[in-house]
């Protein structure tokens, strides 16, 4: 294995006003001091499991070839639930197996899975019951990070969790999908892919009904292109349909939305 | 170019609780793994360029020679606002032509400005129209840091938006000036320099209106010169006169100031 | 000394939304752009110098042995208190000399104190009176870093102020103790070290006094092991007991307490 430089990026429900995501940073480095260690995020809500598997599935593709990526949402922690690593055609993905990086490891390719050896000498050797994340998964990255083969980490197993995203379908002049996220803007993605609305053109006006509204907005390219304060539809950077306000929060005004409601749009078909 | 670690400073309104800072890490990394990435803040209040731009001025001239410094407050993305470059005597400021780089750049001397060619071969290739952060910015900044020259970047133009900083202005024994900032303390920083105020002594009193409140308080040098929960002016750490409490929030205390509010002091002069 | 990477971590209460982390990191990598810089924490309440203390000496020691790490909760910056290093058995701890570096430095073993020179050549020539993070502890860092040797960054003093944390004291059935974190999760750490309770078994129960509240509770390994919002008592990652709920938080319901509070747990001892 050649001496690059190797990142690891990190992803939990910890927060960061406590201590827990520097411990997993220091015992990174203390085993390869060389790392680029980048967080994703530390403000999951806590337990979402979901949320994290999304947000890893949509960041981790843009990583250079060879990132391990670390996701801990973790509410099984000490009990029987696996930790993991994946390996995928182009990364690494270690956590529990909970469905955290199913999203992420499928979207690239699963190669092999391996359940992490809680006994071994890849880990710390004083070990809690309540932080895999500083005590088993910070490590067993870090020495992959240096080279360490798989299979001295862990030993092959079959299948690994899988979280299920729902599919959005069409039924004539409508499509029915779910809220996939809301980001910090206020706005509302959904799990409709362009491909599903290829037909539909710039301009032309879109009716949608999520958390108990209708709304009827036009279907643009971007937030500018309507006044502030009025609401479009559009494709965001994830590829998906998303609605939003220019300059302001559309989940402030639809206040019932959240991630994973029903979301459903119609518009007339040339 | 001599093979040196390369600094990149990040500056959004993004949050950290989705995926998007990690994703214009991603880009970068993959383009340059050795870079060094520093967040100056993503807390930016969303939209907020004024704000932007002078906590990019504030902090911008402390990195290395040679820091590549990326700023994305973009309420226009996708609309005909210019990507840009602007190469400083020091640094290279990379981001939206709507003013957010303009304080800084100003600040260190510009050099040249560019446009960045958005359908070049140094930004991503799969764009979307709202994420120019991660498509466009952060692969420049990325390429800028390996070394590719600006002129293969973006065309040579010869101006670049600039926000309004008011100045304050001496009249007698007064001086107007602005809220420049208000920090996470509650510190109230004006625009008011040090070399305006500089036959005001240690330990003198002046009289400060702002926010509709008129106070009594001694100029003096730290915050703990006062007692705790005492109100005192200072030239605080950008050089700028300042008005706090001593271990307190004193814009909890005068809940109508705010950033751009006008304030006004007075003191006898020798 | 040998090209090896060096890593700074950094600990303040200074917030991430202004400009005041990113120029401390600006300072430090002017100086060595090699560094790896870690953030702890910077929400650490304001001026809350034991929480700080706690939290350094939680993660300091997982760092890679020659990490310098730079705490500023300084509400006495540029009065009469001290700029310390304190150098222990693995580390370096650089900050101001009012307790925020004692436990950690204490529990790594102190070797020597020095007072730094703030008119040396090894801290920013133009100074503030209010942000000695970045115009003396950033640079004094940075230099350690490059391998300065401490004589040329202050003199040696003898001693240097510790905070007090309480020590829990056993009565017969009774253990009497503090609460010593409360962390974001809301799971309430104590002072009670395992080695106070290894004559507690699993599954046995135990009465908890804590906040005028007594909760009877078992005692086991994780918090997958009860119900989900059901509580528990078990032995953390920093091996002190600590109060919690499966995916809920504890302090939410037991309004009344805090960091500080007095907490008394009662078994049955075989």
């Amino acid at each position: 294995m050649v001496s690059k430089a190797r990142t690891v990026t990190l992803l939990t429900d910890f927060g960061t006003r406590d201590h827990y995501i520097a411990s997993m940073k220091g015992v990174l480095l203390a085993i390869d001091p060389e790392l680029h260690i980048v967080d994703i995020t530390h403000e999951v809500p806590k337990f979402d499991i979901r949320r994290a598997a999304l947000l890893l599935a949509n960041s981790a593709k843009f990583f250079p070839h060879g990132t391990i990526h670390v996701a801990v949402v973790d509410p099984g922690v000490g009990t029987s639930r696996r930790p993991i690593i994946i390996k995928t055609k182009n990364y690494y993905f270690v956590g529990p197996d909970n469905g955290v990086l199913s999203v992420a490891a499928a979207g690239d390719g699963v190669k092999h899975v391996y359940q992490i050896r809680e006994d071994g000498s890849y880990v710390l050797q004083r070990r809690s019951s309540t932080f895999a994340g500083r005590d088993v998964f910070a490590p067993v990255a870090a020495h992959i990070a240096k080279g360490v083969p798989l299979e001295m980490l862990g030993e092959v197993i079959k299948s690994f969790k899988r979280i299920r995203i729902g599919e959005p379908k069409r039924f004539g002049n409508r499509i029915d999908g779910d809220v996939l996220l809301i980001d910090a803007f206020g706005n509302i993605v959904t799990n409709i892919g362009d491909e599903l609305i290829e037909d539909l053109e710039p301009g032309q006006r879109i009716l949608v009904n999520v958390g108990g509204k209708l709304l009827r907005v036009p279907f643009l390219k971007t937030y500018g292109d309507v006044e502030r304060g009025k609401p479009l539809a559009l494709v965001g950077s994830t590829g998906l349909l998303e609605i939003g306000l220019n300059q302001g929060s559309i989940s402030c005004l639809l206040r019932n939305v959240k991630e994973g409601s029903r979301v459903s749009i119609q518009y007339s078909r040339k």
